[in-house]
């Protein structure tokens, strides 16, 4: 009778490669280097994953919810993207690239299991292989375009249209109109005062699109809300 | 004796060669199937080069200077980047990566002379080559810094700051504290109105840190600009 028993390690490595979608392009020597080097994890809601211009590693995530944000010298947050299952934070390992001038802060919006693929490992997989430096240019296009899409929400849409269009799109991400989230918290993700949010809620509820209780905001009739955000 | 002319076109790829940084990471047969089909061509101030969504192909400057900006539908500008001598201009190819959701426009600034790279050629380039691949990923990630330095001016700096950086960054450009360069302009650049520009203006002018005449901005003190723009 064959020994049919796999080790943990190759387990590990078959999950891995189910989310890395370019295994299949890599060499087995380069799947080797990879899958020996990255490591799993589980992270509770609220952990900090990255905050500073150290090279934490990409992040690939497995299940949960992240959120990267920039922070002002006062303490003011901006929801810059969040990532979800299958998605890469390349952004935690700027030494990946010459040219990231930039800091970000990532945390856990839920609990998350998630792979770190050390930068070193990573980098010396791009200046081989041309499918994973392809790869990151189209994981960083897709982040730019996220960016170019806040960019023009905060230059040319008033605060109004901003917050109603974060309620339709967390109540997509959650796939409930009943949104458990402080005022504070929507502050922090639109760059603004919890005061500007709570104005602007309160109107909301007036025009019939949201009721209010403590710590919940409960979406009452999306169409009115999608107009509002100039859907 | 040896005939020693060179044809035009051979001139034309050398002089390409100076300007593409990787050339010497292509392959031969690369190198063929770039240099037959790169464009050059000179430019007066103000030609708009690529205004939508297709693909004009990638932009390197020879000499000059281009700018990237984004229109809102009520036609206000604000300025994303600009390009300079060497400068590769990749968004004006967004058939190259699928990631790309966005749409800039580009200008000349000034009489510019550049080189148009087919974006199916560049493409192609990519798919084969890491050092291609690598050398787009550097770019992106210099356009994504400059995006994310105006993410922070526009959530974090008001409206005096933004101008004070924004003259002092033009004077740095122009080599030369006489801006010739209108209020219309500068609130093209920042995104805002020219009201707003003008008011800002006449309040510094007040302050003694530039002197405005017809078409002119003048800067008669840096210092006290720079500590405005919060540098």
């Amino acid at each position: 009778m064959n020994e049919r028993r796999i080790s943990q390690e190759c387990l590990e490595t078959m999950e891995f490669s189910k989310y890395f979608p370019i295994w299949n392009q890599l060499t087995p020597q380069q799947r080797e280097m990879i899958a020996a080097k990255v490591t799993l994890q589980a992270v509770k809601k609220g952990t900090i994953l990255h905050n500073d211009t150290d090279c934490t590693g990409l992040l690939l995530v497995k299940s949960g919810q992240l959120r990267t944000f920039i922070l002002s010298n006062e303490g003011r947050e901006v929801t810059i993207y969040r990532l979800f299952d299958r998605d890469l934070c390349l952004f935690s390992a700027p030494c990946v690239l010459h040219s990231i001038q930039f800091d970000i802060i990532v945390t856990a919006e839920k609990d998350t299991e998630l792979w770190t693929i050390p930068a070193d490992i990573y980098r010396q997989l791009m200046e081989q292989s041309a499918p994973v430096a392809n790869y990151t240019n189209e994981i960083m296009a897709s982040r730019f375009s996220e960016v170019m899409w806040l960019v023009e929400q905060v230059m040319w849409h008033s605060m109004d249209k901003r917050v109603a269009a974060f309620l339709l799109e967390e109540a997509a991400i959650a796939g409930t109109d009943c949104l458990h989230i402080t005022h504070e918290n929507i502050a922090n993700h639109l760059g603004t005062h919890r005061e500007v949010v709570t104005r602007m809620l309160r109107y909301f509820q007036n025009e019939g699109t949201v009721k209010l209780t403590r710590g919940i905001v409960e979406l009452t009739n999306r169409e009115k809300l999608a107009v509002l955000a100039g859907k």
